[in-house]
């Protein structure tokens, strides 16, 4: 479409910092006739503070008349753990059905890696995000007695397995490898992981140019640090994803270059596009978070909205900087957005 | 005490290859005047496919006879994902409420590692063994159909957390850097993530001494990449110790020297010690698996029995076996356990 009409949610500490460069990279990719038309929403912490709320029935409508959002960082430590996760993030990705949880991983070029040997690193990762143990199902008795007992229940049906299982076929079949890898923990979590199992098995008739592979989670951490490159796309559960996709950070550039798009594929609700990261209080408001993942998470959003060209042109361009990067003394948060935006003008 | 009466269940795959190593430097470190009897049990594949017994209530009785049991690994591809894992393994560390499930990390010299510039890593994970996601509550109904859903109950107690939260404690001020890091997901799984919290804050007052940390799950598995020397002693949860020892047992050394001890520390029950790896049936049977594992998971078992200084000759031995690789042809199975019983008994 030639106008995108984006909610841009800052957020907390380094969110703030990081989602300017975003936008400021955005417009400079954006072609002259392409409308972007902005409005920034004020949630995080601050909000939670001054009016106790976290995300409201009336902010949900207001959100769903955008075409995308933005999302920075949310949390901080002077609220309660939970509170915003639980009460912002992950209300809002319930909300709004975003039940495809895109995370690639790529080592490029140049970057610094953990590993040894600098592996070649190329996958994505399709974390499902409606389901699992993020419903919030479960509860607590006797609190805080010797008694007490809590319980957490990981919710998981047909209908949302399945959903998520097909992006990922799919997906891998748009790939050159055409490999799809199940992640979960079938021999022990039997119930959800026989659904997991047969649902995958099913699928995978559908498409039988893609090759499959499963693998325990346990074991997908040993495989993510000995040997990365066999993964192509990966398909998981709400935890397992969440888990593996830090782990594939780390290995793969780190959390300063991870993106990530909680897509609605349906397109009933708007997508959001966020970092991996946090909103890491210790460096906030110093110029010294690095907007990469902010930026990836910005050509995602593009890409979702059919703005192809664009997104690849900001891709070559992170690409391009962090290959750049070991001869330039270190940079500010916005001066590394400047270079982005540089870049992709160009 | 001057005898020991163990248990041993080689198992399936390479659990027999790597146990009858244990077993052979067992018997070589021990002194003279300390009576090793054993009763070998053929639990596993084998009998489950003979007489659709995994473990029995009988069997339970006959194990429970025994000062300590060795296990090499349970699990073939010939039997549904889930029958032995649930109808053996677990069934056995909960039946013998094996709350304290340990597994130490240590890079040792000379040992590749997947991360770059060796870094330092000497930690202990106290993994919680009998509640979380591990218990086999859910369930699931409409199986098989469009509309069905299958569910994973994680149960968490007081009791149940405090007992390891406490033993965790107890070690870390054992550790010359006494310091403790509890791994959860308290942010999203807020009601189990509550009660490990408080009960850690709680049993820390009793341990002034002990420097405590918090991390979440996701964030452990960046750190046990990018910066594993800062874990001294971590606590956590059933299915989280699951996932960061196999990571954990990655980056020191892999699972061929990955070491563990499900522990019942009131010793109602025998503890059963295991090495991390599974049956591995790609490779059974060609002398091909590395029983260092075993070998280190037999110290575990000594030590606890009270046998230090054989644990301690066991654990040099095999630092002084791994330090020395590099620069022999590789060796079968039996030569590294012969070298290791070697080495022990000198
Ligand atoms: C902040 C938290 C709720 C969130 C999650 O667990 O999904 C984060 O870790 C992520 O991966 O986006
Ligand atoms: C085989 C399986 C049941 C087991 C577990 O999940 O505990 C294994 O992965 C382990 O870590 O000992």
């Amino acid at each position: 479409s030639r106008s995108i009409n984006l909610a841009v949610i800052p957020g907390d500490g380094i969110g703030q910092e990081v989602v300017a460069e975003g936008l400021k990279v955005l417009s400079a990719v954006l072609p002259q006739d392409v409308k972007l038309e902005t409005r920034e929403y004020d949630f995080g912490a601050r909000r939670y503070h001054a009016t106790g709320e976290t995300l409201t029935d009336a902010d949900l409508d207001d959100l769903k008349r955008h075409d995308a959002i933005l999302l920075g960082a949310i949390g901080d430590p002077s609220v309660p753990s939970g509170v915003l996760e639980r009460g912002f993030l992950l209300k809002l990705r319930f909300a709004f059905d975003h039940h495809v949880n895109l995370r690639p991983s790529k080592l490029l070029p140049g970057v610094a890696t953990p590993l040894a040997g600098q592996p070649e690193i190329d996958f994505v990762v399709v974390r499902e995000g409606t389901e699992g143990p993020y419903t919030g199902n479960g509860g607590t008795i006797r609190k805080g007695t010797p008694h007490e007992v809590a319980t957490e229940v990981s919710v998981n049906t047909a209908f949302g397995v399945e959903r998520v299982v097909r992006d990922a076929f799919a997906r891998a079949q748009a790939r050159p490898r055409k490999k799809l890898t199940l992640v979960h923990k079938n021999n022990v979590l039997t119930f959800a992981g026989h659904l997991w199992t047969n649902i995958f098995n099913q699928v995978a008739e559908e498409f039988p140019e893609v090759t499959t592979d499963y693998i325990h989670v346990d074991a997908a951490t040993i495989y993510l640090v000995t040997d990365p490159a066999r993964f192509d796309v990966i398909v998981t559960d709400n935890l397992f994803g969440d888990i593996i996709t830090d782990l594939a950070a780390a290995v793969s550039g780190g959390i300063g270059v991870a993106a990530s798009g909680n897509i609605n594929p349906d397109r009933v609700y708007p997508s959001m596009f966020e970092p991996v990261h946090g909103s890491a209080p210790d460096i906030a408001g110093q110029g010294k978070a690095d907007p990469s993942a902010t930026v990836l998470s910005v050509a995602l959003l593009l890409r979702h909205l059919g703005h192809d060209a664009e997104a690849a042109r900001i891709e070559d361009a992170v690409s391009a900087d962090l290959a750049e990067r070991g001869d330039l003394p270190a940079r500010s948060t916005s001066q590394i957005g400047d270079a982005l935006a540089a870049r992709v003008a160009g």
